[in-house]
């Protein structure tokens, strides 16, 4: 039997502020200059459904607050909606695709907020992705003094938040490093402290790597 | 070890039209005539934010539609809140839920929809409910003809759409008479083309049936 190829499905991992979306653009760029289709999207979101649940699920109304259960649901129903609508006619034609944020963020993040057991989060993540599994994650990690300033600038000024939240974003850079650390052939965690190119370079080394596209991009 | 007694959650279940609001508003009234505390309420929704999940399932932005993984996922995650916001609590304090619908709904409209297993269903509805399983369901169960009527004037005029659903609806009410048959524990099937009278005598006999009214309330 032939080896299955991994999918042309690549996300793109990690906290908050570590360069996800300069990478994503970066390596479109690159792979549409050797002629490649790409789409780039993101999680939660993607297609205009699951971008609406996206705003209900960060901007709940009247200032409640979901569930850790609540929310896992949400993101799969907007994840359910992004494989059927966009992902996976995408890979049929041939396109690859870029996605910023994918299943890890929801692992991680509902593992994280807590209240939801791991067990419930993997069967609903098999329900939802059947077949249609990332044929490369890449994690990027960096220390949170590295990313404390980009997470900031992002979200205004903060010092509180940020030392009230430091064990928060700690423990989501652990969650991705464990999911990086447990699933090898899939997953290949990148040190996004490095300068932007030097991401790059790893990144790129990987899909060229992964993908077997040594001789097409020479 | 005692047997345990079953929740006093009530759920009114069955296809459009079947009498499931009338009914609900008189046995709410009884049991509160007899001194108890009812709360009233309706899925999908029940709560602001499983009311704007509702929204959300029932009316997709920009004229697309929900697929049948997404629409279970999105009524399990208003579900999950309203069961965690509204019925838990009022359960917990000696209150009375009677629910316009619930995961039986679920159950018979995403099968007929088609597009997810039994199994998957199964297992979110697990998932969500935990031990919150309603003690009694009553299942309202009338030929298409008598409901029609009901439906249309709720619909507007759609004779078209009538005759074009009829396989629906016979779908969806044979649906719920399965899952009556099914869990004869739980579940009790009432011939809702009766008078409304009638619907709730003999849906009030087996309220005090199940939880032994009898005695409180003669």
């Amino acid at each position: 039997m032939a080896e299955l190829e991994p999918l042309r499905f690549i996300t793109l991992e990690g906290g908050e502020g570590v360069g996800k979306s300069t990478l994503q653009r970066a390596l479109a760029e690159r792979l549409n200059s050797h002629g490649f289709d790409v789409i780039t999207t993101r999680e939660p979101g993607g297609t205009p459904l699951a971008e609406a649940v996206r705003e209900l699920a960060l901007h709940p109304p009247e200032n409640d607050s979901w569930s850790a259960m609540s929310e896992a649901l949400l993101m799969n129903a907007a994840r359910s909606d992004h494989l059927e609508k966009l992902i996976r006619p995408a890979l049929r034609v041939g396109k690859w695709v870029i996605c910023d944020r994918f299943a890890d963020s929801t692992r991680v993040y509902q593992s994280v907020k807590g209240g939801v057991s791991t067990d419930i989060l993997s069967s609903m993540e098999a329900t939802v992705l059947g077949e249609t599994r990332p044929g490369l994650t890449l994690v990027l990690d960096a220390p949170l003094e590295t990313t404390a300033g980009r997470r900031s600038a992002r979200n205004g000024p903060s010092d509180a938040f940020e030392q009230r939240d430091h064990a928060f974003h700690n423990a989501v850079r652990q969650g991705f490093v464990a999911i990086a650390r447990a699933e090898p052939e899939r997953c290949h965690l990148i040190d996004a402290a490095c300068s932007e190119t030097e991401v790059f370079v790893a990144a790129w080394s990987q899909i060229v790597a992964k993908y077997k596209l040594g001789e097409l991009v020479r």
